[in-house]
């Protein structure tokens, strides 16, 4: 025998992917360096100074565990949306926390529902708990409310999964589409309304932090990886019912989220001018990749993100070739995972040099994939 | 309805119970600040000079996501420990990593066996994953190997955990009485080995690191959190079969460590000479918790970690009330949860200040308990 015999099925059976492979394995493998970091919609423009000089000021006290209840962080975030602070948990990032809210619903074989080429670690976790994922199309490279509707009703789903603005097309639906979509729901379907990207989304995109907090059935998450600049140090935070908050506490890592991520949030989350200037340089980066689409005859998505979606006018083989080519010219950037989206390369706003590799290194990339 | 009928019913059973309360929890309902932290096992040495210069370093790289597979850090463990890099797995803390294994192997109705009164955050998960702990009584205040290994094999548990040196007594096992447990124990029975307080352990306490590499049934967990001084950044590992390190990838968080918690533990495994100075540290610090508990006529336990347990000679709701009124006094320590070891008070190593501190206030709270 060369393993273990009692891991439990649904486990033992699982497949060895990942959902994403990090720029830093990609390098290993080619022994190249990336010059331009844009696959993974971190914001290149950093976390505030503020947040820097918190994080340097923290570290001689990295030897004291952090406070499990993470009560000033939640404190200031109750502040922050006008949410109360027992209706709001934190997590090692988003990815975390969908992992809690998994695990709280789905067991082997449990219907979940989602887009089919939506949020990867999303599904890693379903997966990972032996969940049965129902996927819904894309309708005109939006997530297809109508279709998640429908398909979380056939299925007597218990759970359902929506980003708004969504990733990795970077479109978004307007906020009475989302609360109608909420309210249309079953009673006995959760619907995980995946807020990452709300901080560059217009107001209009987002129902207001108290527009669903009585609903059972409702549960949104933010973070602090995409606009606050802060992917590295993993914290996000989630908010929703009293009942359900609750929950979250009888199965977290109470002492997950560490110190210096505390602080920083803390700090970022003060620091609302320098929130709003990434803000305005990631707007103004969108509009630099369109324009590089347009002068290499591609169309762009129209995007609230931080990452734009390019289509490559062609098939996923077509795509994968020219995310291969932009790595060969040392600039990394992600696709979709499914049709039709992955006719598209998703690009992350960055820095002007970073943008500029990137217009340098698409129309080599175009050719050398062979168009 | 006030609530979502859906979670999975052991979820919605679950007690709200949480392994640890935090200090600050404490400070936030006194309305006094602690002036020893005594309480938690952490190291008040702090990290070393070296590891808060490299926090302060990477944290302008704050935005960037950690690479998913901690490659660096695993290479400098697989050269620090003689263990193949595809046999170590990082994680949050060990606390993440006893997460994993349990999810792996326990499900609603699983028998898992422990020592009553052993680790807390083991048992929570066991419980949040509908586990059915069997508690083996400690044995003159070591965890109890032959109890382990009948138990074990009567309710043919697939999963065991045992902490060597132990929390919360100090206690430990020679290397041979853990090695032949390892090896007694039945193949379908997984031992987790919890090697937390190993740096402050002496040699002949822990086997060598590939003495059960390719026992299938055995996992192995060590952390930054103790000896390194790293508990706020949440670190830990875990070494085994590469089949079982395998499933970690499948079921992880792979992004839920953070950079700087991967440049820390880099950076603190290179300077062992401040571990050295930090373990010798420890060492005189214990003396010191002996020769305060012998001026107030206690009993202290021989240690090999950096806390102490002091047995208060009496029962719980003695140890209680010293705890309470340390706690008065500014003096942050615990007890342990279960009986007979709940007689005693556990004292972590800090600054000479804090140990003035407790030495101040111990006889204080004898007397205000009731001595």
């Amino acid at each position: 025998m060369s393993g273990f015999a009692r891991f439990l099925p649904h486990i033992a059976a699982l497949p060895a992917t990942v959902p994403f492979v990090g720029p830093e394995s990609l390098e290993r493998q080619s022994g190249r360096r990336f010059i331009a970091r844009l696959g993974a919609n971190e914001s290149a423009f950093g976390p505030a100074p503020s947040v820097i000089e918190a994080i340097r000021a923290e570290a001689a006290c990295a030897w004291k565990y952090p406070d499990p209840e993470a009560f000033e962080l939640r404190e200031a975030l109750s502040a922050h949306l006008g949410v109360p602070i027992g209706q709001i948990t934190i997590g090692e990032g988003i990815d975390g926390i969908l992992g809690h809210v998994v695990r709280m619903i789905v067991e082997p074989g449990t219907p979940v529902v989602t887009s089919l080429g939506a949020y990867p670690t999303f599904n890693y976790h379903v997966a990972g708990f032996g969940g049965r994922l129902v996927t819904v199309p894309y309708r005109e490279d939006r997530e297809d409310l109508d279709g998640l509707l429908k398909a979380a009703r056939r299925e007597k789903a218990p759970l359902v999964y929506l980003a708004n603005p969504d990733n990795p097309m970077g479109t978004w639906w307007p906020e009475e589409d989302i609360l109608a979509f909420a309210r249309a729901l079953p009673e006995e379907t959760m619907l995980v309304l995946d807020e990452a990207y709300g901080e560059t989304a217009p107001a209009s995109a987002l129902p207001p932090a108290d527009a669903m907090l009585s609903m059972p059935n409702v549960i949104r998450t933010r973070t602090f990886s995409k606009a606050y600049g802060l992917a590295g140090i993993r914290i996000g935070y989630a908010f929703g019912t009293t009942e359900t908050i609750a929950l979250f506490d009888r199965i977290r890592h109470h002492f997950g989220v560490g110190r210096l991520p505390l602080v920083a949030a803390q700090t970022a989350l003060k620091d609302q001018a320098w929130l709003q200037w990434v803000v305005e340089r990631i707007a103004a980066g969108r509009e630099r990749i369109y324009a590089t689409a347009r002068a290499n005859n591609l169309a762009a998505l129209p995007s609230v993100t931080n990452f734009v979606a390019v289509d490559c006018g062609a098939d996923r083989a077509f795509a994968a070739a020219v995310v291969r080519e932009l790595g060969v010219q040392g600039v990394f950037v992600r696709m979709p995972i499914a049709p039709p989206l992955d006719r598209c390369i998703r690009v992350s706003v960055g820095l002007d040099g970073d943008l500029d590799a990137f217009a340098e290194a698409l129309p080599k990339a175009l050719k050398a994939a062979g168009r």
